[in-house]
C-alpha cells in the first residue's frame, strides 16, 4: 500500500535537481506520516545529489533535517498523535537488536543502519530511500524526534544533523565548564558547533581560513579565532586545545591542526568522509598521546537531547530560507565553501 | 668534574658499533653511580645508531634498558644507597614542574625531556647524552627505579622500556579482565605485551606476519592468532577488538587494522616513529567511532609500577644475553625483522 507524494531530486550527478514524483508507504502500525513543513540543506545533501562519495542511486531525493507535523499516526504509536511538530533526521531504521543499537547510539548499527536517503529501502517502497525534499514522509516512531515548544521550526531543522554532528562529540568527550577547545571550520557544521560549545559552557577558539568568517565567527559568539591562511598566527598559536572538531568537508591536511593539541588532546573528524591526505606522523600522536577520532551525527536519543538543549538555551542555527526553486543556487552556494548559515527549503512551495 | 667510563657506540650511521670512552659527571648531590650489569638493545637503538630517525648526534651509544648496581649516592639522595640493584629507562631529566611532570607523565614533559642517549645533556657534561652501552652511568634519583627482588637482572632489563611501553598504554585504555585486544606483531614489544595483558587478565589476540611467528605467540600465552599475510584469515576475522596495540616499528598501512576494530575501538601507535603510509578513509574512523593514538614508553612512577607488577605476576622478557662483541650482530638480526625475544648485553663483558 503506498502513495504518492511530489518532491525536488536529481534524476543524474550531473543535473540539477527537479520535480519528481515518488512512492511512500501508507503509516504501518509503528509509523508517523509526517507533512514536510521545512527540510535543512546539509553539504552531505550536495555530496550525494552529485555523487561525490560514490554510490548514489537516481533518482536522488536528498534532505535529512526534516521538520513537520504528524497528519496521522498507526494504531501502534504511543509517543506520537497527529498534529503534533516532529523531526527526522539521518536515520529511519536499524537493527534495534545489536548493543550500539542498545546503547542508543544507532548511527554505529552493527548490521548497518538506513540512511533517511539513499539507503536500500527495507520497506521495499522503492528501490532506495528518499528524504525530506518531499511533501510527506512515513518513519517508524523509535526514529521520529519530539520538536520542543519554543524553537522556530526553521531554524531548528538544522539541529537534526547539524546540531546534534557537533552535540555528540562534544558530550562524548565531556566538553563543559573549563574546556579550552577550537572548531575547524565556520560554515553550517562549525556555527552549530560554536553555540553549542559556548552552551556547555567551554572556551571556544574557531579555525578559520578567512578573515571574514574569523569575523563572523567572533559575531556569532567564539571567544578567538585563528585564520589557518596565516602561517604567523598558526605558527605562534598555543599549544592549548584539548579537543579540534573538524568540521572540514573535505579531504584535508590535519598536521598543522594536530600541533595545536595539548597532551591527551583529540581531533575529531566529523565530516570529511574521504581519504585523508598527506598521512600524519607517528611521532607526532606519540610525543602528545593525541588521538584521532570519528564521529557520525549521533544516535535517537542524544538527538532528541540536543532538541531539548537547544530550546533550554534558546540555540537555533542561523538560517536563510528558500523555496524549492532555490535548491540548485543553494548548492552551488555550499559547494563553493560552506556560508556560516544553513539553508532551509520552504517545503510549502513545492 | 668529570670521570671517564669505557662505552660501545657508533662513530658514524655507516659504521659497527665499537669500544669508545666517554665523560660522565661525578654524582652531584641527588644523583646515583651506577655500574652497569645488563643493558637491552631496543628496535630504537638499531634507528638511532644508523640515524634512520635523522638527528643521531655522533659519538653515538644506545642504551635505554639499563640495569645495574649503585655503586655511590649523592649527599641529597633519599631513595637509594650504594648496593641497591636499580634501573634506568628512556629519560634521565625533565623540567619537573609542567602538568606532565606533575602527573608522573614525564615522556610528555611540555619543555621537553632528557632522553638517556642522543639528547642535549643538561648537565653539559658532553654535547649530548649517552646510553647504557657503557661501564657505569650517572642519572638523577628521580629517574632512577628500584629494581624489586626476584626479578631475574638480565631479564628484567627489557621492563624498563618494552615493558613500559606496552604497560602504560593498556593501563591508559583500562585494560582488563573482559578486554579483547590485538597485539600486532611479535618482537620484543610484542612478546612482552602478550605477557602484560594476560596478566591483566584481557583476552589477547597476536596479528603477525608469519606462521612461524604465530606459533611462538601461542607459545608465549596468545589466546589466538591471526597471520596478516593470510587474506583469508584477515577478510573473516570478526571485528571484534576493543584495541590494536601496534608494535610495528616502522610506517605502515593501518587500513586492514583499522576495520578488525569494533565501535569506539582504538589503534595505538607504539613504534611507528615515522609518517605513517597510505592514509586511512575518514570515514573509516567516522562510522566507528574509531580513534588512533600514540602513546610513548610511560613516566616514571608508571615504569616503577610496571617493574613491581612484572615481580608480582612472575613476568620477565625473553632474553638472549651477549656479550658486547655481539652487539653488531644482534643489531643486524633486529634490523631483518624484530625476533621474539630481547637481546641483552652482558656489561661485565665491556
Amino acid at each position: 500500500m503506498t502513495f504518492t507524494t511530489p518532491a525536488w531530486g536529481a534524476r543524474t550527478a550531473d543535473t540539477p535537481l527537479e520535480p519528481i514524483t515518488i512512492q511512500r508507504r501508507e503509516a504501518l502500525a509503528t509509523d508517523v506520516r509526517i507533512k514536510v513543513e521545512y527540510c535543512g540543506i546539509c553539504h552531505s545533501d550536495v555530496h550525494t545529489a552529485r555523487d561525490e562519495w560514490d554510490g548514489t542511486a537516481y533518482p536522488c531525493v536528498p534532505g535529512h533535517e526534516v521538520l513537520g507535523i504528524a497528519v496521522a499516526v498507526g494504531p501502534e504509536v504511543t509517543k506520537f498523535k497527529a498534529g503534533d511538530r516532529v523531526g527526522i533526521g539521518c536515520l529511519v531504521s536499524s537493527c534495534g537488536a545489536c548493543d550500539a543499537c542498545e546503547a542508543g547510539l544507532e548511527q554505529y548499527c552493527e548490521t548497518g543502519w538506513t540512511g533517511t536517503y539513499n539507503s536500500s529501502d527495507p520497506y521495499g517502497t522503492d528501490s532506495h530511500t528518499h528524504g525530506g525534499y518531499s511533501g510527506e514522509i512515513v518513519v517508524d516512531e523509535r526514529f521520529v524526534l519530539r520538536i520542543p515548544d519554543g524553537l522556530d521550526p526553521a531554524a531548528a531543522a538544522p539541529i537534526l544533523c547539524a546540531g546534534i554532528t557537533l552535540y555528540s562529540p562534544l558530550k562524548h568527550l565531556a566538553v563543559g565548564p573549563g574546556s579550552k577547545i577550537a572548531i575547524l571550520g565556520f560554515g553550517g557544521l562549525g556555527a552549530m558547533g560554536v553555540k553549542l560549545a559556548k552552551a556547555l559552557g567551554a572556551e571556544v577558539t574557531v579555525i578559520t581560513r578567512t578573515e571574514v568568517k574569523a569575523a563572523d565567527a567572533l559575531k556569532a559568539g567564539a571567544d578567538h579565532v585563528l585564520v589557518s591562511s596565516d602561517a604567523a598566527q598558526m605558527n605562534t598559536a598555543e599549544r592549548g586545545f584539548e579537543a579540534i572538531f573538524s568540521t572540514i568537508p573535505r579531504t584535508h591536511d590535519m598536521a598543522p591542526y594536530l600541533q595545536l593539541l595539548k597532551n591527551d588532546g583529540c581531533y575529531v573528524i566529523l565530516g570529511a568522509v574521504e581519504p585523508m591526505q598527506t598521512p600524519f606522523h607517528g611521532a607526532t600522536l606519540m610525543g602528545r598521546r593525541i588521538s584521532i577520532v570519528g564521529s557520525l551525527i549521533g544516535g535517537i536519543p542524544e538527538t532528541q537531547e540536543v532538541l531539548d538543549f537547544c530550546a533550554e538555551h534558546g540555540i537555533a542555527s542561523d538560517v536563510q530560507v528558500v523555496g524549492v526553486d532555490g535548491i540548485n543556487a543553494a548548492y552551488d552556494h555550499i559547494a563553493a565553501g560552506d556560508p556560516g548559515f544553513r539553508y532551509v527549503i520552504d517545503m510549502s512551495t513545492i
